[in-house]
């Protein structure tokens, strides 16, 4: 007995043909996943099963000419995940990422997510998972303005302005029914201006662009960071609006106060024990920690400055009802999201399942017979 | 400025019109990796660029019922690399391993490998990797019977006669120029009977079947040991001949005589490294160690009883001539081989050269260009 195997390739096109762009999709796949991070029904990489993923960690330097070495953006990383609920799918992204791209005409990163059958192991659809990538990243702050921004939010600060805050900025406006304005800071302006102008007249909510931090904060509701490491902030607790809701897609630095003063909401805390964990196996605690977003916080938790991760809360919990999420509307709220391959491995299902209604995409045979069967 | 990114995808029947069972290729192709392995021109996963990869690992039992729990072989695995030397490129294999695939039609384990430019990122080439993750297994003991064998070896015995083995067993037969006979040993007989008759038919080496494992091992000059977890082997040292060569590929436990007293080469002393301190974070050292084909030895060096990893010989270095192989046609020597994706890498990026030369395989559009770029 012997048995073919095919699967399904889905290219960015093809992604954009069923739907990786509807936001609105996106964050409803999120939502499933938050609660389905707080039953624990998934298992991610490593012994503690919330690994991020495994990295090719480039040498500062190295004596063999061809070797890449360490340098800004700079990575290959593997992500696999299992995923219950209805997805009930395994899955593993794997990326290589370089500042350097950007010069080619290539995005930062370049992606790829295959899904493969939880009990076979066979590849079940390779897709292009950029834009995935993108619209799961940006999903998640949605979720969180969703559950956590005051009704009455109407202005959100966007810091950074690539790719992904773009797609972060979309998924806050489209549950954030009282939002008006829109500011974008970025480190060139020209981005700015482009991100300013889409939102003006693509979303309809009036957009504008500024050049200083600290003002751009003070008015904004809702503010969304996404910004590279090469290019760090430093924030401080008295720009921050009463009621804000402070979204990190990415890396920020800031004062003390900020960290300690403001309710403190995770994506998952499993996943930062296990960043925690990997940091002591480096060798190098604090390098590691720079390198992560969560690295500002783990620190002050290791000086007994801030709850500890066990007795913080995770958004699946709010959503599924078992803890409590905002509390006033004057309290500020710090959402910290870090990125998870069960993010990936869901939206990729729900869009590989969009293609084989449509039949979309292009068959690759693996086998006709496994010379191995 | 943006960029079309495509890809090349090669599947199994691509794979085997561009030699993907030329074992003697691959022998060479291993040769390479383990001179670049001893030179330290390669990187893989993990702090210490050491490690096998990165599992999904299935828990004993769940409370979700569609969850996959741990049973026979059953896991997934990352195993991401970037090896340099003519090679210079990174890559991933990613595979679903699971016993009962064989009541499905199906190899045990069913991988991809997917290789990458290793500045931008870009995929250069999706593979079937059942075929090269077989041939570079194979021929991996290949190159150990190339250096380790004595000249005069006339007997093998193949403990184990899965697909992985016969590969195994055709790689040392193309090494070892006095091969006369072969001594075929499985828990089912049928597939000994099949690989003898296969050995006698297509290789010409006399092709035999025995179903006591003492007498099998008595008469070899070399031993290839390939069984599953879930068939372990009690090998005895008394067993061994003089001048025997055995060849683990798979997991084997054997009496303390057996390790203590005969001389072990490993394939990369670096990547046992790796494992042990793995066993160590896992929390379970014992449990892990039963798990990983170096358990039997690193318990005996944790209790002192053998040389330790640092001080022990890897394969590369006999390669190299930097350190001696064998020095005598009486001493026994143990090869232990665990599986490196450094491996996978050079093996898949040799067959895409050749599928480029003879334009075999599939293009696929992975953008006309990035909505990212």
């Amino acid at each position: 007995m012997s048995k073919k195997t095919e699967f399904l390739y889905l290219s960015e096109p093809d992604l954009i043909n069923v739907g990786v762009l509807d936001i609105k999709n996106s964050v409803e796949v999120a939502e499933d996943v938050f609660k389905l991070l707080s039953k624990g029904d998934y298992l991610m990489g490593g012994s503690n099963a919330n690994s991020h993923g495994m990295g090719i960690v480039f040498p500062k330097t190295s004596p063999f000419p061809n070797m890449p070495v360490a340098g800004p953006d700079r990575r290959f990383v593997a992500m696999p995940a299992y995923l219950g609920g209805e997805y009930d799918i395994c899955g593993n992204k794997w990326y290589g990422s370089n500042a350097e791209n950007k010069q080619k005409g290539l995005p930062r990163s370049v992606l790829t997510l295959m899904l493969n059958d939880k009990d076979t192991g066979e590849p079940l659809s390779l897709m292009s998972a950029n834009l995935i990538s993108a619209s799961r990243t940006g999903a998640i702050p949605g979720v969180a303005t969703k559950y956590l921004a005051k009704s009455d939010s109407a202005v959100c600060a966007v810091i950074g302005c690539g790719p992904i805050n773009q797609v972060c900025f979309e998924a806050i406006a489209s549950q954030a029914a009282n939002l008006n304005k829109a500011i974008f800071y970025n480190r060139s302006i020209e981005k700015a201006q482009q991100l300013a102008k889409w939102c003006t007249d693509e979303l309809g909510i009036d957009g504008v662009v500024s050049t200083n931090l600290e003002e751009t904060i003070r008015q904004a509701d809702i503010i969304t960071i996404a910004v590279s490491r090469t290019a760090p902030l430093n924030l401080e607790n008295s720009w921050f609006k009463e009621g804000a809701l402070i979204l990190f897609s990415g890396p920020g630095s800031a004062d003390e106060d900020f960290w300690k003063n403001n309710k403190i909401i995770y994506d998952n805390y499993k996943l930062h024990e296990a960043y925690v964990e990997e940091a002591i196996q480096s060798g190098d605690k604090q390098a590691y920690y720079n390198g992560v977003i969560g690295g500002p916080i783990y620190k002050l938790i290791d000086e007994g400055k801030i709850a500890s991760l066990k007795d913080s809360t995770s958004m699946g919990e709010i959503i599924l009802g078992e803890k409590q999420g905002r509390v006033s509307d004057s309290e500020k709220i710090i959402f910290v999201s870090c990125g998870m391959a069960v993010f990936d491995v869901a939206l990729g299902f729900n869009l590989y399942q969009k293609a084989l209604e449509n039949r979309v995409g292009q068959n690759l045979l693996l086998w006709e017979s496994s010379l191995q069967s």
